[in-house]
Protein backbone atom coordinates (compact mmCIF):
# COMPACT_ATOMS: atom_id res chain seq x y z
CA UNK A 1 0.00 0.00 0.00
CA UNK A 2 1.43 3.20 -0.86
CA UNK A 3 1.63 6.12 1.34
CA UNK A 4 1.18 10.19 0.66
CA UNK A 5 2.87 12.31 3.06
CA UNK A 6 3.15 16.02 2.74
CA UNK A 7 5.58 17.51 4.70
CA UNK A 8 8.76 19.93 4.64
CA UNK A 9 11.99 19.71 2.79
CA UNK A 10 14.54 21.27 4.25
CA UNK A 11 17.91 22.49 4.13
CA UNK A 12 19.08 22.08 7.90
CA UNK A 13 22.00 23.84 10.08
CA UNK A 14 22.72 22.48 13.12
CA UNK A 15 24.74 22.65 15.83
CA UNK A 16 25.41 19.92 18.53
CA UNK A 17 28.30 19.42 20.95
CA UNK A 18 29.69 17.16 18.90
CA UNK A 19 29.70 18.92 15.42
CA UNK A 20 28.22 21.10 13.14
CA UNK A 21 26.75 20.64 9.93
CA UNK A 22 25.43 23.22 7.62
CA UNK A 23 22.97 23.03 4.58
CA UNK A 24 21.80 19.09 5.18
CA UNK A 25 19.16 17.43 3.81
CA UNK A 26 16.01 17.59 6.27
CA UNK A 27 12.67 18.43 6.93
CA UNK A 28 9.25 16.94 7.68
CA UNK A 29 8.70 14.93 4.76
CA UNK A 30 11.69 14.25 4.31
CA UNK A 31 13.00 12.42 7.45
CA UNK A 32 9.20 10.68 7.38
CA UNK A 33 9.28 9.16 4.01
CA UNK A 34 13.33 7.55 4.40
CA UNK A 35 11.58 6.03 7.73
CA UNK A 36 8.61 5.11 6.03
CA UNK A 37 10.29 3.65 3.16
CA UNK A 38 11.36 0.28 4.92
CA UNK A 39 8.44 -0.58 5.17
CA UNK A 40 6.35 0.59 2.44
CA UNK A 41 6.50 2.52 -0.81
CA UNK A 42 5.94 6.30 -0.50
CA UNK A 43 4.88 9.41 -2.44
CA UNK A 44 6.15 12.67 -1.26
CA UNK A 45 4.18 16.21 -1.72
CA UNK A 46 6.87 19.45 -1.02
CA UNK A 47 8.53 22.06 -2.47
CA UNK A 48 12.11 22.71 -3.01
CA UNK A 49 14.29 26.22 -4.09
CA UNK A 50 15.91 26.19 -7.33
CA UNK A 51 19.22 26.12 -5.26
CA UNK A 52 18.06 22.48 -3.96
CA UNK A 53 21.06 20.43 -4.64
CA UNK A 54 20.59 17.53 -7.13
CA UNK A 55 22.40 14.79 -4.77
CA UNK A 56 19.50 14.72 -2.32
CA UNK A 57 17.27 14.21 -5.35
CA UNK A 58 18.47 11.30 -6.23
CA UNK A 59 19.12 10.19 -2.70
CA UNK A 60 15.31 10.09 -1.69
CA UNK A 61 14.86 8.50 -5.42
CA UNK A 62 17.51 6.07 -4.32
CA UNK A 63 15.14 5.30 -1.04
CA UNK A 64 12.34 4.77 -3.69
CA UNK A 65 10.51 7.81 -2.67
CA UNK A 66 7.95 8.85 -5.34
CA UNK A 67 8.48 12.35 -6.42
CA UNK A 68 5.85 13.29 -8.34
CA UNK A 69 4.55 15.52 -6.17
CA UNK A 70 8.09 17.35 -5.55
CA UNK A 71 7.54 21.03 -6.71
CA UNK A 72 10.45 22.60 -7.66
CA UNK A 73 10.02 26.66 -7.24
CA UNK A 74 12.73 29.46 -8.34
CA UNK A 75 13.98 30.67 -5.20
CA UNK A 76 15.53 29.29 -2.32
CA UNK A 77 14.41 26.13 -0.47
CA UNK A 78 13.20 26.44 2.92
CA UNK A 79 16.19 26.62 5.85
CA UNK A 80 16.17 25.78 9.34
CA UNK A 81 19.03 26.03 11.85
CA UNK A 82 19.36 25.02 15.54
CA UNK A 83 21.33 24.21 17.87
CA UNK A 84 21.39 21.56 20.58
CA UNK A 85 23.38 21.32 23.95
CA UNK A 86 24.52 18.29 25.85
CA UNK A 87 20.70 17.95 27.02
CA UNK A 88 19.52 16.51 23.88
CA UNK A 89 15.75 16.87 24.56
CA UNK A 90 15.11 20.43 22.59
CA UNK A 91 16.90 22.11 19.93
CA UNK A 92 17.18 26.15 20.25
CA UNK A 93 16.18 27.18 16.89
CA UNK A 94 18.42 29.74 15.62
CA UNK A 95 16.80 30.60 12.73
CA UNK A 96 13.84 29.77 10.24
CA UNK A 97 14.12 31.28 6.87
CA UNK A 98 10.57 29.84 5.10
CA UNK A 99 11.64 30.96 1.64
CA UNK A 100 9.53 28.99 -1.43
CA UNK A 101 7.83 27.17 1.41
CA UNK A 102 5.94 30.28 1.79
CA UNK A 103 4.04 29.75 -1.04
CA UNK A 104 3.48 26.77 -1.11
CA UNK A 105 0.38 24.90 -1.79
CA UNK A 106 0.07 21.42 -1.80
CA UNK A 107 -0.85 19.96 -5.00
CA UNK A 108 -1.46 16.69 -4.74
CA UNK A 109 -0.64 14.47 -7.97
CA UNK A 110 -3.91 12.82 -9.46
CA UNK A 111 -2.60 9.35 -9.17
CA UNK A 112 -1.67 9.80 -5.55
CA UNK A 113 -5.27 10.90 -4.58
CA UNK A 114 -6.22 7.73 -4.22
CA UNK A 115 -3.74 6.89 -1.40
CA UNK A 116 -5.00 4.72 1.68
CA UNK A 117 -2.68 5.95 3.78
CA UNK A 118 -2.04 9.86 3.86
CA UNK A 119 0.16 11.58 6.34
CA UNK A 120 0.17 15.20 7.15
CA UNK A 121 3.84 15.92 8.54
CA UNK A 122 4.36 18.68 10.68
CA UNK A 123 3.56 21.89 8.26
CA UNK A 124 1.05 24.77 8.66
CA UNK A 125 -2.63 23.19 9.66
CA UNK A 126 -4.53 25.11 6.98
CA UNK A 127 -1.78 23.46 4.41
CA UNK A 128 -2.89 20.13 6.27
CA UNK A 129 -6.56 21.02 5.60
CA UNK A 130 -6.20 21.66 2.43
CA UNK A 131 -4.29 18.21 1.39
CA UNK A 132 -7.60 16.19 3.04
CA UNK A 133 -9.48 18.24 0.63
CA UNK A 134 -7.67 16.76 -2.46
CA UNK A 135 -7.59 13.22 -1.57
CA UNK A 136 -10.27 10.51 -1.71
CA UNK A 137 -11.45 8.21 1.28
CA UNK A 138 -7.78 7.28 2.72
CA UNK A 139 -8.26 4.53 4.87
CA UNK A 140 -6.19 6.49 7.61
CA UNK A 141 -5.34 9.58 8.24
CA UNK A 142 -2.23 10.65 10.43
CA UNK A 143 -1.14 13.87 11.23
CA UNK A 144 1.65 15.52 13.35
CA UNK A 145 2.46 18.93 14.31
CA UNK A 146 4.64 21.08 16.22
CA UNK A 147 4.33 23.90 19.38
CA UNK A 148 4.43 26.89 17.01
CA UNK A 149 0.97 26.03 14.95
CA UNK A 150 -0.26 24.83 18.55
CA UNK A 151 0.60 28.79 20.14
CA UNK A 152 0.08 30.21 17.00
CA UNK A 153 -2.71 28.77 14.62
CA UNK A 154 -4.94 26.10 17.32
CA UNK A 155 -8.23 26.96 15.87
CA UNK A 156 -7.19 25.35 12.31
CA UNK A 157 -5.16 22.37 14.08
CA UNK A 158 -8.03 21.55 15.90
CA UNK A 159 -10.39 22.05 12.50
CA UNK A 160 -7.57 19.71 10.70
CA UNK A 161 -7.52 17.20 13.61
CA UNK A 162 -11.73 16.48 12.97
CA UNK A 163 -10.99 14.15 10.39
CA UNK A 164 -7.67 12.84 11.33
CA UNK A 165 -7.53 9.12 12.69
CA UNK A 166 -4.38 9.35 13.92
CA UNK A 167 -1.95 12.25 15.82
CA UNK A 168 1.01 12.06 16.61
CA UNK A 169 2.44 14.82 19.50
CA UNK A 170 4.64 14.75 22.04
CA UNK A 171 4.20 15.04 26.06
CA UNK A 172 4.81 18.75 26.22
CA UNK A 173 2.55 19.51 22.87
CA UNK A 174 -0.32 17.68 24.79
CA UNK A 175 0.02 19.31 27.30
CA UNK A 176 0.12 22.91 25.61
CA UNK A 177 -2.62 22.06 23.48
CA UNK A 178 -4.83 21.18 26.29
CA UNK A 179 -3.86 22.60 29.52
CA UNK A 180 -3.93 19.26 30.95
CA UNK A 181 -0.42 17.92 32.48
CA UNK A 182 -1.68 13.94 33.49
CA UNK A 183 -1.35 12.53 30.39
CA UNK A 184 -4.38 10.16 30.02
CA UNK A 185 -6.36 13.24 30.34
CA UNK A 186 -4.80 15.18 27.69
CA UNK A 187 -5.06 12.52 25.83
CA UNK A 188 -8.51 12.21 26.13
CA UNK A 189 -9.08 15.80 25.55
CA UNK A 190 -7.65 15.19 22.20
CA UNK A 191 -9.57 12.37 20.92
CA UNK A 192 -12.28 14.62 21.87
CA UNK A 193 -10.96 17.26 18.68
CA UNK A 194 -11.65 13.72 16.11
CA UNK A 195 -8.47 11.46 16.63
CA UNK A 196 -9.66 8.16 18.28
CA UNK A 197 -5.66 7.41 17.89
CA UNK A 198 -3.23 9.57 19.82
CA UNK A 199 0.41 8.82 20.33
CA UNK A 200 2.35 10.68 22.67
CA UNK A 201 6.24 10.95 22.21
CA UNK A 202 7.95 11.22 25.18
CA UNK A 203 11.63 11.05 23.63
CA UNK A 204 14.06 9.44 25.98
CA UNK A 205 11.10 8.06 28.11
CA UNK A 206 9.29 5.94 25.38
CA UNK A 207 5.59 6.64 23.72
CA UNK A 208 2.01 6.62 25.20
CA UNK A 209 -0.33 4.82 22.39
CA UNK A 210 -4.01 5.55 23.17
CA UNK A 211 -6.13 3.74 20.94
CA UNK A 212 -9.71 4.33 21.80
CA UNK A 213 -10.30 3.70 25.55
CA UNK A 214 -7.52 1.83 25.73
CA UNK A 215 -3.75 2.87 26.10
CA UNK A 216 -0.24 1.23 26.27
CA UNK A 217 3.09 2.37 26.93
CA UNK A 218 6.31 1.75 25.48
CA UNK A 219 9.92 2.42 26.99
CA UNK A 220 12.22 4.34 24.28
CA UNK A 221 15.18 2.14 22.86
CA UNK A 222 17.88 3.51 25.08
CA UNK A 223 21.75 4.88 23.20
CA UNK A 224 24.09 5.47 24.81
CA UNK A 225 24.86 7.93 22.36
CA UNK A 226 22.61 10.33 20.56
CA UNK A 227 24.41 12.52 17.92
CA UNK A 228 21.83 14.47 16.46
CA UNK A 229 17.75 14.18 17.35
CA UNK A 230 16.92 16.31 14.31
CA UNK A 231 13.78 14.46 12.76
CA UNK A 232 13.35 12.16 15.45
CA UNK A 233 9.86 12.54 15.90
CA UNK A 234 8.95 12.57 11.74
CA UNK A 235 11.47 9.38 11.48
CA UNK A 236 9.28 7.94 14.16
CA UNK A 237 5.72 8.52 12.52
CA UNK A 238 7.31 7.40 9.30
CA UNK A 239 8.59 3.52 10.80
CA UNK A 240 5.05 3.75 12.69
CA UNK A 241 3.10 4.64 9.19
CA UNK A 242 5.36 2.52 7.07
CA UNK A 243 5.00 -0.69 9.24
CA UNK A 244 0.96 0.02 9.19
CA UNK A 245 0.88 0.14 5.77
CA UNK A 246 3.41 -2.97 5.02
CA UNK A 247 0.92 -4.67 6.64
CA UNK A 248 -1.86 -3.54 4.78
CA UNK A 249 -4.51 -4.59 8.05
CA UNK A 250 -5.33 -2.25 11.16
CA UNK A 251 -5.57 -4.05 14.30
CA UNK A 252 -4.57 -3.03 18.06
CA UNK A 253 -1.77 -5.79 18.27
CA UNK A 254 -0.47 -3.97 14.72
CA UNK A 255 -0.58 -0.38 16.15
CA UNK A 256 1.07 -1.63 18.94
CA UNK A 257 3.79 -3.44 16.72
CA UNK A 258 3.89 -0.35 14.83
CA UNK A 259 4.94 2.54 18.03
CA UNK A 260 7.45 -0.51 18.16
CA UNK A 261 9.03 -0.10 14.60
CA UNK A 262 8.26 3.92 14.72
CA UNK A 263 10.91 4.06 18.14
CA UNK A 264 13.38 1.92 16.30
CA UNK A 265 13.88 3.72 13.42
CA UNK A 266 13.83 6.80 15.20
CA UNK A 267 16.65 5.37 17.56
CA UNK A 268 18.91 5.26 14.25
CA UNK A 269 17.93 8.03 12.78
CA UNK A 270 19.60 10.39 15.34
CA UNK A 271 22.66 8.23 15.78
CA UNK A 272 24.09 10.63 12.99
CA UNK A 273 23.42 13.88 11.21
CA UNK A 274 20.43 14.18 8.66
CA UNK A 275 19.89 10.82 6.96
CA UNK A 276 23.52 9.53 7.13
CA UNK A 277 22.39 6.54 9.86
CA UNK A 278 18.93 5.87 7.88
CA UNK A 279 21.05 5.53 4.40
CA UNK A 280 23.28 3.06 5.81
CA UNK A 281 20.92 0.63 7.52
CA UNK A 282 18.70 -2.20 6.07
CA UNK A 283 15.17 -3.47 6.95
CA UNK A 284 17.73 -6.53 8.47
CA UNK A 285 19.39 -3.88 10.90
CA UNK A 286 15.86 -2.12 12.13
CA UNK A 287 15.03 -6.27 12.47
CA UNK A 288 17.52 -7.11 14.79
CA UNK A 289 16.98 -4.13 16.98
CA UNK A 290 13.23 -4.60 17.75
CA UNK A 291 14.24 -8.33 18.67
CA UNK A 292 17.24 -6.79 20.90
CA UNK A 293 14.66 -4.07 21.89
CA UNK A 294 12.05 -6.92 22.68
CA UNK A 295 14.36 -8.40 25.18
CA UNK A 296 15.17 -5.59 27.13
CA UNK A 297 11.93 -4.33 27.96
CA UNK A 298 9.51 -7.70 28.34
CA UNK A 299 9.51 -8.89 32.07
CA UNK B 1 12.91 -14.86 54.72
CA UNK B 2 12.98 -11.29 56.78
CA UNK B 3 13.76 -8.20 55.26
CA UNK B 4 15.86 -5.74 57.95
CA UNK B 5 14.88 -2.00 56.88
CA UNK B 6 16.76 0.93 58.48
CA UNK B 7 15.49 4.60 58.04
CA UNK B 8 13.85 7.24 58.79
CA UNK B 9 10.30 7.62 60.40
CA UNK B 10 8.61 10.70 60.58
CA UNK B 11 5.38 13.06 60.87
CA UNK B 12 5.09 14.73 57.56
CA UNK B 13 2.92 17.70 57.08
CA UNK B 14 1.73 18.15 53.30
CA UNK B 15 0.47 20.22 51.22
CA UNK B 16 -0.85 19.44 47.39
CA UNK B 17 -3.57 21.28 45.16
CA UNK B 18 -5.69 18.41 46.73
CA UNK B 19 -5.33 18.88 50.42
CA UNK B 20 -2.91 19.59 53.08
CA UNK B 21 -2.67 16.66 56.22
CA UNK B 22 -0.83 17.42 58.89
CA UNK B 23 1.69 15.40 61.29
CA UNK B 24 0.78 12.42 59.39
CA UNK B 25 3.29 9.11 59.53
CA UNK B 26 5.69 9.02 57.16
CA UNK B 27 9.70 8.49 56.20
CA UNK B 28 11.26 6.17 54.43
CA UNK B 29 11.70 3.05 56.33
CA UNK B 30 8.03 3.16 56.93
CA UNK B 31 6.87 3.31 53.45
CA UNK B 32 9.62 0.66 52.47
CA UNK B 33 8.38 -1.43 54.99
CA UNK B 34 4.59 -0.94 54.98
CA UNK B 35 5.36 -2.21 50.86
CA UNK B 36 7.65 -4.93 51.56
CA UNK B 37 4.89 -6.19 54.11
CA UNK B 38 2.71 -7.61 51.64
CA UNK B 39 5.62 -9.97 49.98
CA UNK B 40 7.31 -10.56 53.44
CA UNK B 41 8.15 -10.55 56.58
CA UNK B 42 9.82 -7.37 57.80
CA UNK B 43 11.82 -5.86 61.12
CA UNK B 44 12.45 -1.75 61.15
CA UNK B 45 15.44 -0.23 63.11
CA UNK B 46 14.53 3.47 63.71
CA UNK B 47 14.04 6.45 66.08
CA UNK B 48 10.49 8.12 67.16
CA UNK B 49 10.33 10.64 69.97
CA UNK B 50 7.81 10.54 72.98
CA UNK B 51 5.24 12.28 70.89
CA UNK B 52 4.92 9.65 68.38
CA UNK B 53 1.26 8.83 68.73
CA UNK B 54 0.58 5.18 70.15
CA UNK B 55 -1.64 4.38 66.81
CA UNK B 56 0.42 4.78 64.59
CA UNK B 57 2.94 1.80 66.24
CA UNK B 58 -0.41 -0.60 66.17
CA UNK B 59 -0.94 0.55 62.34
CA UNK B 60 2.52 -0.73 61.62
CA UNK B 61 2.16 -3.88 63.74
CA UNK B 62 -1.17 -4.79 62.40
CA UNK B 63 1.18 -4.79 58.82
CA UNK B 64 3.55 -7.32 60.54
CA UNK B 65 5.81 -5.04 60.70
CA UNK B 66 8.44 -5.92 63.62
CA UNK B 67 9.35 -3.26 66.24
CA UNK B 68 11.46 -4.74 68.63
CA UNK B 69 13.85 -2.05 66.98
CA UNK B 70 11.92 1.23 67.31
CA UNK B 71 13.91 3.61 69.61
CA UNK B 72 11.73 5.72 71.53
CA UNK B 73 13.36 8.78 72.73
CA UNK B 74 12.46 11.34 74.71
CA UNK B 75 11.51 14.20 72.82
CA UNK B 76 9.95 14.96 69.26
CA UNK B 77 9.56 13.09 66.58
CA UNK B 78 11.41 13.67 62.78
CA UNK B 79 9.48 16.42 61.24
CA UNK B 80 9.28 17.55 57.32
CA UNK B 81 7.09 19.68 55.59
CA UNK B 82 6.32 20.05 51.64
CA UNK B 83 4.48 21.11 49.63
CA UNK B 84 3.63 19.73 45.61
CA UNK B 85 2.26 22.29 42.32
CA UNK B 86 0.10 20.45 39.94
CA UNK B 87 3.41 19.54 38.61
CA UNK B 88 3.74 16.29 40.69
CA UNK B 89 6.94 15.62 39.75
CA UNK B 90 9.38 17.32 42.78
CA UNK B 91 8.15 18.37 46.34
CA UNK B 92 9.28 21.76 47.75
CA UNK B 93 10.53 21.62 50.80
CA UNK B 94 9.22 23.72 53.66
CA UNK B 95 11.50 22.87 56.28
CA UNK B 96 13.29 20.01 57.95
CA UNK B 97 13.31 19.41 62.46
CA UNK B 98 15.17 16.67 62.68
CA UNK B 99 14.58 16.73 66.85
CA UNK B 100 15.03 12.97 67.94
CA UNK B 101 16.64 12.08 64.32
CA UNK B 102 19.47 14.06 64.67
CA UNK B 103 20.98 11.80 68.02
CA UNK B 104 19.93 8.88 66.14
CA UNK B 105 22.48 5.89 66.23
CA UNK B 106 21.07 2.93 64.67
CA UNK B 107 21.40 -0.35 67.41
CA UNK B 108 20.72 -3.32 65.48
CA UNK B 109 19.03 -6.08 67.45
CA UNK B 110 20.83 -9.06 68.09
CA UNK B 111 17.78 -11.18 66.61
CA UNK B 112 18.19 -9.60 63.54
CA UNK B 113 21.56 -9.31 62.98
CA UNK B 114 21.36 -12.93 60.66
CA UNK B 115 18.81 -10.78 58.13
CA UNK B 116 19.71 -11.96 54.59
CA UNK B 117 17.92 -8.82 52.87
CA UNK B 118 19.06 -5.92 54.54
CA UNK B 119 17.63 -2.34 53.21
CA UNK B 120 19.60 0.82 53.66
CA UNK B 121 16.65 3.36 53.03
CA UNK B 122 17.16 6.53 52.94
CA UNK B 123 19.62 8.23 55.63
CA UNK B 124 22.79 9.88 56.27
CA UNK B 125 25.21 7.26 54.85
CA UNK B 126 26.92 7.35 58.16
CA UNK B 127 24.65 5.91 59.42
CA UNK B 128 23.82 3.54 56.71
CA UNK B 129 27.38 2.22 57.27
CA UNK B 130 27.00 2.07 60.80
CA UNK B 131 24.50 -0.63 60.21
CA UNK B 132 26.52 -2.76 58.11
CA UNK B 133 29.35 -3.13 60.38
CA UNK B 134 26.60 -4.52 62.55
CA UNK B 135 24.91 -7.01 60.17
CA UNK B 136 26.55 -10.44 59.18
CA UNK B 137 26.81 -11.61 55.41
CA UNK B 138 23.31 -10.11 54.27
CA UNK B 139 22.68 -12.08 51.22
CA UNK B 140 21.37 -9.19 49.30
CA UNK B 141 22.28 -5.33 50.64
CA UNK B 142 20.12 -2.54 49.16
CA UNK B 143 20.63 0.80 49.11
CA UNK B 144 18.46 4.08 48.81
CA UNK B 145 19.98 7.52 49.06
CA UNK B 146 18.74 11.32 48.07
CA UNK B 147 20.12 14.60 46.29
CA UNK B 148 20.96 16.36 49.88
CA UNK B 149 23.32 13.12 50.73
CA UNK B 150 24.97 13.63 46.84
CA UNK B 151 25.54 17.03 47.62
CA UNK B 152 26.48 17.00 51.30
CA UNK B 153 28.05 13.66 51.85
CA UNK B 154 29.37 12.29 48.54
CA UNK B 155 32.74 10.38 49.82
CA UNK B 156 30.47 8.84 52.55
CA UNK B 157 28.21 7.56 49.63
CA UNK B 158 30.27 6.41 48.31
CA UNK B 159 32.11 4.78 50.55
CA UNK B 160 28.98 2.64 51.95
CA UNK B 161 27.77 1.76 48.12
CA UNK B 162 31.77 -0.57 48.32
CA UNK B 163 29.30 -2.46 49.89
CA UNK B 164 25.69 -2.37 48.52
CA UNK B 165 24.36 -4.76 46.15
CA UNK B 166 21.55 -3.13 44.80
CA UNK B 167 21.36 0.91 44.71
CA UNK B 168 18.32 2.54 43.98
CA UNK B 169 18.16 6.25 42.51
CA UNK B 170 16.56 8.49 40.82
CA UNK B 171 17.00 9.74 37.36
CA UNK B 172 18.61 13.27 38.81
CA UNK B 173 20.58 11.82 41.36
CA UNK B 174 22.26 9.68 39.31
CA UNK B 175 22.67 12.32 36.96
CA UNK B 176 23.80 14.37 40.13
CA UNK B 177 26.27 11.86 41.28
CA UNK B 178 27.98 10.90 37.87
CA UNK B 179 28.41 13.75 36.19
CA UNK B 180 26.66 11.79 33.50
CA UNK B 181 23.47 13.01 31.56
CA UNK B 182 23.38 10.07 29.40
CA UNK B 183 21.35 7.08 32.27
CA UNK B 184 23.41 3.68 31.16
CA UNK B 185 26.74 6.29 30.99
CA UNK B 186 25.64 7.09 34.86
CA UNK B 187 24.35 3.04 35.96
CA UNK B 188 27.81 2.39 34.55
CA UNK B 189 30.11 5.15 36.52
CA UNK B 190 27.91 4.06 39.84
CA UNK B 191 28.64 0.28 38.88
CA UNK B 192 31.95 1.08 39.61
CA UNK B 193 31.22 2.07 42.86
CA UNK B 194 30.34 -1.25 43.81
CA UNK B 195 26.75 -1.85 43.20
CA UNK B 196 26.54 -4.48 40.65
CA UNK B 197 22.68 -3.75 40.46
CA UNK B 198 21.62 -0.08 39.94
CA UNK B 199 17.79 1.01 39.62
CA UNK B 200 16.79 4.11 38.10
CA UNK B 201 13.75 5.25 38.61
CA UNK B 202 12.11 7.73 36.56
CA UNK B 203 8.83 8.59 37.90
CA UNK B 204 5.99 8.43 36.01
CA UNK B 205 8.50 7.64 33.02
CA UNK B 206 9.38 4.04 34.55
CA UNK B 207 12.63 2.35 35.48
CA UNK B 208 15.55 1.33 34.35
CA UNK B 209 17.05 -1.78 35.40
CA UNK B 210 20.70 -2.35 35.53
CA UNK B 211 22.06 -5.91 36.51
CA UNK B 212 25.81 -6.51 35.50
CA UNK B 213 26.38 -5.50 31.94
CA UNK B 214 22.23 -6.11 30.91
CA UNK B 215 19.92 -3.86 31.22
CA UNK B 216 16.29 -3.19 31.03
CA UNK B 217 13.13 -0.59 30.62
CA UNK B 218 9.87 -1.01 32.05
CA UNK B 219 7.39 2.01 31.62
CA UNK B 220 5.48 3.17 35.25
CA UNK B 221 1.86 2.34 35.39
CA UNK B 222 -0.11 5.26 34.41
CA UNK B 223 -2.52 6.67 36.53
CA UNK B 224 -4.99 9.62 35.76
CA UNK B 225 -5.30 10.90 39.20
CA UNK B 226 -2.18 11.01 41.65
CA UNK B 227 -2.96 12.25 45.35
CA UNK B 228 0.53 12.96 46.72
CA UNK B 229 3.72 11.48 45.62
CA UNK B 230 5.44 11.33 48.79
CA UNK B 231 7.18 7.99 49.45
CA UNK B 232 6.58 6.32 46.16
CA UNK B 233 10.74 5.96 45.90
CA UNK B 234 10.52 4.32 49.41
CA UNK B 235 6.99 2.21 48.31
CA UNK B 236 8.80 1.21 44.94
CA UNK B 237 11.86 0.05 46.75
CA UNK B 238 9.81 -2.08 49.71
CA UNK B 239 7.68 -3.54 47.26
CA UNK B 240 11.20 -4.44 45.19
CA UNK B 241 13.01 -6.24 48.01
CA UNK B 242 9.86 -7.69 49.44
CA UNK B 243 8.72 -9.42 46.43
CA UNK B 244 12.59 -10.76 46.23
CA UNK B 245 12.87 -11.77 49.73
CA UNK B 246 9.28 -13.49 49.07
CA UNK B 247 11.10 -15.72 46.29
CA UNK B 248 14.02 -16.60 48.49
CA UNK B 249 16.09 -16.70 45.19
CA UNK B 250 18.14 -14.26 42.83
CA UNK B 251 17.58 -14.11 39.42
CA UNK B 252 17.62 -11.27 36.13
CA UNK B 253 13.80 -12.70 36.02
CA UNK B 254 12.98 -12.54 39.59
CA UNK B 255 14.93 -8.68 39.73
CA UNK B 256 13.01 -7.82 36.69
CA UNK B 257 9.56 -9.09 38.49
CA UNK B 258 10.50 -7.21 41.40
CA UNK B 259 10.57 -3.84 39.32
CA UNK B 260 7.25 -4.55 38.28
CA UNK B 261 5.70 -5.17 41.76
CA UNK B 262 7.78 -2.18 43.16
CA UNK B 263 6.33 -0.20 40.30
CA UNK B 264 3.33 -1.60 41.36
CA UNK B 265 3.42 -0.67 44.73
CA UNK B 266 4.14 2.53 44.29
CA UNK B 267 1.32 3.18 41.90
CA UNK B 268 -1.24 2.66 45.01
CA UNK B 269 0.93 4.63 47.44
CA UNK B 270 0.12 7.60 45.56
CA UNK B 271 -3.20 7.53 45.51
CA UNK B 272 -3.86 8.98 49.17
CA UNK B 273 -2.13 10.53 51.88
CA UNK B 274 0.65 8.69 54.01
CA UNK B 275 0.05 5.04 54.16
CA UNK B 276 -3.87 5.30 53.94
CA UNK B 277 -4.45 4.02 50.51
CA UNK B 278 -1.62 1.13 51.33
CA UNK B 279 -3.69 -0.39 54.33
CA UNK B 280 -6.39 -0.25 52.00
CA UNK B 281 -5.29 -2.94 49.77
CA UNK B 282 -4.49 -6.55 49.53
CA UNK B 283 -1.86 -8.57 47.84
CA UNK B 284 -4.97 -9.63 45.80
CA UNK B 285 -5.13 -5.65 44.18
CA UNK B 286 -1.33 -5.95 43.78
CA UNK B 287 -1.80 -8.79 41.54
CA UNK B 288 -4.92 -7.54 39.87
CA UNK B 289 -2.85 -4.20 39.23
CA UNK B 290 0.22 -6.27 37.76
CA UNK B 291 -1.74 -7.88 35.17
CA UNK B 292 -3.79 -4.89 33.62
CA UNK B 293 0.13 -3.24 33.96
CA UNK B 294 1.57 -6.18 32.08
CA UNK B 295 -1.45 -5.79 29.60
CA UNK B 296 -0.75 -2.39 28.83
CA UNK B 297 3.06 -2.49 28.50
CA UNK B 298 3.14 -5.50 26.20
CA UNK B 299 4.00 -5.49 23.15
Amino acid sequence: MSILIVGSIALDTIETPLGKKEDILGGSAVYSAASAGFFSSVNLVGVVGSDFPRKYISLLKKRNVGLEGLEVRKGRTFRWSGRYSWNFNEAETISTHLNVFSEFRPKIPPVYKESEYVFLANIDPDLQKEVLKQVKKPKLIFCDTMNHWIANKRGQLIRTLKDVDVFFLNDSEARQLTGKRNLIKAARVIQGFGPEKVVVKKGEHGVLLFLGKRFFCLPAFLLEDVFDPTGAGDSFAGGFIGYLAGKGKVSAQYFKEAAVYGSITASFAVEDFSLNRLLSISRKNIEDRVRKFRKLSSF
